[in-house]
């Protein structure tokens, strides 16, 4: 049941399509009678600490649309982790604002500082409504087949490796992109998304879900290198050894960590540049390339997965609609079903806060070639259909060989 | 006037359109019934040398429309820069195989070892026409208003800022994106074709074509997050000390040349991080992120300027029209012309090599800011008509704030 004002705010990384979601929940809460008002929290949960807000009930539908096609986080973002001292203080801010339900849209953190909201709204019997939003292009919600925001990643990803692929055919050497992903490998999984042929790149795929060696590495890259005169690399950023350590530590001593604690894995070219050293130390490899994707990954403006775009709208909208049916706090999630046809389609269900908040999904053995260094089919078939329709495809010549006059 | 089999083959970086070049050239020799034989020469000129030829005449056209919408160089490139020995037994691979008319499509290095081919062959009584087709990202060839790649890449490198621009708003900080182009500054001040209000960024572009200076830097990237409180940057991997001396090699000490004496920039994170890790040090900002947009900025599958496609398919028309009705080499080039209406078009002429290469074009001065670190009106009138339709825009909400009730 919604009554007096809702609030909706974005929190964590940006994503191409988080703006649909709030958007979503915009259009759908203005339709409702009973909603007094609706408001956006600048910055996530550190406007509501700062009162900064502003009201979307006078913002026109045309540009509300305009906002939705358009990446990153509109509101403003934040990594604010409240504990029980800043949410009194959150309390207080709402209190005097008269907002009945708040919807998040965020990843594990994000629904995490939302659980702890909530749980200190029910020990201060405090009257709010917490609704969890999901998205993230790291893919690692639990309980969701996936979450808004990774499909428009991966197509980023799968066009971006589609194309180096090609420069690296028309220009050899070993190549490797880094790719976002913490602990989840989803989206370096999702380098594999444009190739056609047996000996399209990636040719390896390093992920976080297996341990990494450079023994190996070294190994892998000059076995491939030996057979195709080339070799296309995808790393994790998150690529760590036996104990957990991140590929990275092991180059730079002064690393960043964020309010979660988390290292700075991100913003910087020092993982694939210390591979890409390793190589050429290694190796008699004469071209030896190495980019990190960066943030380009969840902003680039123009590389959308239309499935992508419909689901983050529609996650917001039934946030809307359970908030308005069901009388609890919740994650919505994102179910895959097979429509009638027998091919792709989603549900939408409202899971408890608990199942999702602060847990993280990472790939499933099923989706992991044996070898660790490439996929399987079966996580070919779970990425396809969120790619959407214009898919990356890069084509190639066909015409035969022309004998040789001279030499033989 | 065309006789004999007529050769195509593609030099230096791959761009987002230059097989749509190639397949213009493929598409309209096939037209002429003078034309013996279509082939491709595999990997440039070094193709030549090793008689790699494909036979372009048994290509359906519908693979070549879609090979010409795939980014890359189809037929593979080369860094090789012919001598006069290379060029002798280039000679002795033609005549073997009856060619009379060599299309190269490429950028400055590519249209000098045309030159010099065709220096070569008029010494060495060889009867060969050497027609240059122009492609670069870089933007830098002489006499051309602009050439083919430059815009899809530039609507690349606006897209990437645009986006950028709305995640560095969402979680503010200083953030350096490190852009492709070692003399010249077009493809980083293209940085600039995606910001629509005054706050937008990047705020501050350093282009190779002024002397950049390390204490100038920090204080323009310090005044403008004391304005505005995050601060995006554009900086080209070329920026160099008064001396000509790279940035990146105060850091680098051993530096990589190719086969024409070109340090290498690309591939390596190494500048990005250098003047990241110089603005942690120097100032009290605390969130500081860096990217190098690599290789996608010439190889993204998915990028394309509609306008660039269209005029890289024209000029490999144009090249096979001016080697059928007129007896001598030449370099096909760009001109701007006003059309009727008033709006963008442009004209094809054939120039001599001479003109066009090993010569490099950079940004006049009236494209730069006074300021050196942005880029003037003049500049945004040239670049706008090559970004073509679906030019990146991103918008913002425009909702009123909501009255504090707590705070004052």
């Amino acid at each position: 049941m919604l009554q007096g004002k809702i609030l909706v705010a974005q929190g964590g990384g940006p994503t191409a399509v988080i703006n649909q979601s709030m958007v979503g929940v915009v259009l759908d809460a203005r339709r409702h009678e009973t909603v007094t008002g609706v408001y956006g929290a600048l910055h996530g949960v550190n406007g509501i600490l700062n009162e900064n807000f502003i009201d979307l009930s006078k913002e026109s539908e045309s540009n509300l649309e305009r906002v939705g096609a358009t990446p990153c986080s509109a509101l403003g973002s934040t990594r604010d982790k409240p504990d029980v001292e800043y949410c009194r203080k959150i309390f207080n801010v709402l209190q005097a604002h008269q907002i009945g339900t708040f919807f998040y849209i965020g990843g594990n953190d994000s629904s995490d500082a939302l659980r702890i909201l909530a749980v200190e709204a029910a020990k201060a019997n405090y009257p709010l409504r917490c609704i969890h939003i999901p998205k993230t292009i790291d893919n690692d919600l639990m309980v969701n087949d996936h979450t808004p925001g990774y499909p428009s990643a991966a197509k980023f990803v799968a066009s971006a490796f589609a194309g180096i692929d090609q420069d690296n055919r028309a220009l050899p050497g070993v190549y490797v992109g880094v790719v976002m992903g913490r602990h989840a490998g989803f989206l370096t999984a999702a380098a594999a998304g444009g190739r056609r042929h047996d000996d399209d790149g990636p040719h390896l795929i390093y992920l976080p879900e297996r341990v990494f060696s450079m023994t190996s590495f070294l190994a892998d890259v000059k076995r491939v290198n030996a057979r195709l005169g080339r070799c296309v690399v995808a790393v994790s950023e998150g690529i760590h050894d036996a104990n957990g350590t991140p590929i990275v530590t092991t180059l730079t001593k002064d690393v960043e960590k964020d309010a979660h604690g988390n290292i700075q894995l991100s913003g910087t070219g020092a993982l694939a540049d210390l591979l890409t050293a390793s190589i050429k130390k290694n190796t008699d490899i004469s071209r030896v390339r190495g980019d990190t994707f960066g943030y380009l990954q969840r902003s680039f403006l123009g590389c959308v997965s239309d499935v992508d775009q419909q689901e983050a709208r529609d996650v917001g909208i039934r946030a809307v609609q359970f908030a308005a049916s069901e009388d609890r706090d919740g994650s919505v999630t994102l179910n895959r079903v097979n429509t009638l046809a027998g091919d792709y389609g989603v549900e939408y269900r409202l899971d408890a806060l608990d199942d999702i908040a602060g847990k993280t999904k990472i790939m499933s053995d099923d989706m992991i070639d044996a070898s660790g260094t490439d996929i399987t089919p079966a996580f070919m078939s779970y990425l396809t259909p969120l790619l959407g329709t214009n898919a990356p495809a890069a084509y190639r010549l066909q015409a035969p060989n022309v004998p040789k006059v001279l030499a033989g």
